[in-house]
């Protein structure tokens, strides 16, 4: 059996951050890829065994939380997030050889980098026509075509690089030179990953009641156990207006005793809290932990209420 | 001076439940109504004084915060809410006449309503492409052009009944019955809108620091004083990933003490919160007010204080 | 072996409020009672093995806490309470026979009885002068002997009705008809008494650092899990001022989950924290438990966290 | 006028710590000092206008709070303390000329006394019989009484060297060698001494209910505002048992913004919470104050509010 008996979907077309994303993970060169058009059907082929993890954005620097990963990992059968990657993100202009930035009428791509190269575009074209496309990828390849309703795609560098028919008329034109894109690898549930000490948890917690300190109860579970969170986004059940629930990333492993704690409380305070995974943290950084948070403290506490509970004359 | 002095902008085209929301003011319908292709647009108009207010997207039950007002009116010139409007949101399939369900191939609408209409797609035509669309009201009009690139789109009922070129394929399509969207109308910074008792304050809070409790603290500034939330979002500031600002409402008017004193609590935290205003709530359900948040309470606190601070011998 | 063969201490004399505690325990009437001069000292005999348990008094509705038997459980071997009695406190004025509430100049009785008889001496004899004594009864029983400095005593029911020396010359003195003592009896550490449903758990927990949560964090422990608290008091451990501990009655039994929770938080942010037992309230009050504190909330979390940490593939 | 027109009553009788507490005051030795039987009349002398102010004890960092201090000043007309004062507590035991220790059988002194010397008693004169006294001074000058039904009395070392009819037999017999006890100087209510930048708050707060969070609730509005506690007494209101009132000093002054404003919180939560006074702290230990709980902080967020509640158009 060979690594490339393996088979991640990922969210395409090929070319995309999301492509070079899974290209972080060992093997990935080498294992079969299926570009998806949507986050949901790359997270599906995982769920009923055609692919055995997918790699999918979960958060934006500058455009924050993908939706439809997280609403799509909140639903349906549970998976796991196993991994990690960061990838910065910088968007080029690209047009058909021969045309110039003074003849773009019309530029197309996905509405998030849309969103992020405005500056850019307002100094240089500022009276260009915005058509939508379903990904930056699309967006560049259409352009390959005779009938493409606009003149310039704005797309990564990695699919300008590779298409020998695209020309690059710009480079760098974000309007943030740190924009950076946290993706995510899912497989179905399974063994955790190994604690590393720089690990992140993440959750999915519904907000049981719409009542002033709701919120603040899930958060203290946090809170009192000194647990960080790196990540916090409110999303709609889709339910009635004001039903949330909580993404939420923490600091920490669940086999650590602080961490699983906590996992605990929201249980009990959420019972539909779902669990979805821990993981190493790309940027390796390690959590600080009181020493009343320990993995030891929480030893010594259990061993001394297991004392009193089993005292014997 | 006429009521058709007043110009309203609007997140368009003609025909979108934007435009539905915006007729529920009173004297819309014979005000000058302008329809701008994005929500920068909108509030940039009221900004440079072209429009005297616009009506825009904030909430939907569906999809959740509508990323584009949210970031809008937390940045730039200071704006304020001054009214909110409630819009139930239903779906249609519309197609050219002749054209059956059968026969269609490609659906063209906004990626938001492309997302609230799955169920009944899937059940119906499973196979069908998605064409995005810059707007539902886009997606329909477009169908009228010659070269469209799609059989059918998904739109309002509203501009499906004013074109005669469009042809009612399906009702009520959506995935949710109970589906609403909310909407905001927003002018210039002035005089607040009259205390009702059934009132709601929107407010943009940037996170201060990353640390386990900075978003209790905010939240705290509520709690203990009995101000319920009715909606938070979190959103990154586009700075780096993990730095958040928070976009929240609360029940009760920055004339009732107890939240002015919850507004200078978050001011003190983090004073970059920005107020975005006090409005009646488009449900009319007042706010249930503890006996020592009420303003009698407050008052009677403070001049207590005084009469501290004032003691002579 | 007979029932006699058990040994109880309590705080004498006899004839005492706590003596009358004491008979409230089945058995008592028959076992050996043994009178001690201080709290000390019937503890002290109960942790040497001389006596298998104490009867003290704890809290005064009217003069507070106890504080020589919260100090003394508080610190040396360990001790465990194991049951609670109330007993009503009624005071009653003694003279030698022939003596007149006119003819009294000086009085003697306890400090505590002294204080709660105020209203009634300031009414009826203003300008007496008060004699500190040891106890009530040893008050009473000094008026027997012929050189007593005082002319009166306040002193309980019991021993006034026990004496043929002492004529009562006023009841019910005291300024609070609904004055009530709690007394506790103290055991060595052993077995649990049973969880009844309606039961009380006592903790020392000496304040980890002079910061302005530390007191709130303790606090915490029990809050986010429901535990209501019926007792606090602050006492100084006697190493500086600004430095305590808290005496703390808990609702609920150590083997409640919720209440075992609560101890290992407070072992976690207190190491030193002291168990004190769990027993039944004298008052039969059961504790009000919330669906997501219950055993039940707590075990099925526990069966949640256990089931992700032993994920198998 | 002369300054011998001041009269101070103090916890008498003299020779006692309490009247080296009061000679600490500026001018004190030169004032007129009345030496009161107990705490209550030392205070209504104060009330009724007999005396300007009252030195009374009210924390002994061995014995805790002096409860006739913290019950006297929580009821009846209100009273202001205007002053601390920190007095080492130093024992020593005295007897008639002549007595050897080897000849004491029995000891008088006031009963905090007593507790705070028994390892010393312990270890010295371990059969010895404990008289209580009223005071330490009263039990060390009935030594100088021709029927004194003891040998030797504990008393503080001023009296013992005013006496010349008493003998030194042991210094320093206290347990503790660090241990103090703070007084403080009470007035009617005046105008507030100034603000140090060192000062302390003192409130007396009635729990308003018996649930979970009251305490919690009291001690946020401090903790809130950063605002540190020093010293926090539960006292019983005499009402029934569980029902308490705290006895709360708290780092600063009213006039600080941050005190001022918990203080307002207190009287929302508690409208029956009592002011005791600001005033300098004795160790002239300054407060640490956060940037967002600064006069500087809370004032630039009450302008903003304003700032908000005053738009015009």
């Amino acid at each position: 059996m060979s690594v490339s008996t393996v088979t991640y979907t990922f969210l395409g077309p090929e070319g995309t951050f999301t492509e070079a994303a899974l290209l972080q993970v060992p093997g990935a060169a080498d294992a079969k890829r299926v570009p998806c058009s949507n986050v949901n059907t790359a997270l599906d082929k995982v769920r009923n065994g055609e692919a055995d993890a997918a790699m999918v954005p979960i958060e934006n620097s500058v455009e924050g939380g993908v939706t439809a990963t997280l609403d799509s990992i909140a639903n349906g059968p549970e998976l796991r997030i196993i991994r990690e990657a960061l990838v910065p993100i910088t968007f080029v202009l690209v047009a058909r050889p021969g045309v110039e930035i003074s003849d773009i009428r019309r530029i197309s791509t996905h509405g998030h980098a849309w969103a992020q190269c405005r500056i850019w575009i307002d100094a240089n074209i500022p009276d260009v026509e915005y058509v939508p496309g379903s990904s930056t990828a699309a967006a560049a390849m259409g352009l390959l075509e005779d009938d493409a309703p606009y003149d310039a795609a704005i797309c990564a560098p990695l699919i300008a690089s590779e298409q020998p028919g695209l020309n690059i008329l710009a480079e760098n034109i974000g309007d943030n030179a740190e924009a950076v894109t946290r993706f995510i690898l899912v497989s179905r549930p399974g063994a955790l990953p190994e604690r590393t000490g720089a690990d992140k948890t993440t959750v999915v917690v519904p907000l049981p009641e719409d009542h002033p300190g709701a919120l603040m109860e899930i958060l203290d579970q946090f809170a009192t156990r000194g647990v960080n969170l790196s990540r916090i986004e409110s999303r709609p059940t889709g339910l009635y207006l004001g039903h949330y629930f909580f993404s939420i990333d923490a600091d920490g492993h669940a086999s650590d005793a602080r961490v699983a704690d906590a996992l605990a409380g929201l249980h009990r305070i959420s019972p539909a809290t779902r669990f979805l995974g821990s993981y190493a943290r790309a940027d390796k950084q390690s959590a600080v932990v009181a020493p009343h948070t320990s993995d030891a403290a929480f030893k010594s506490a259990h061993a001394w209420v297991d004392s009193i509970l089993n005292s014997q004359p």
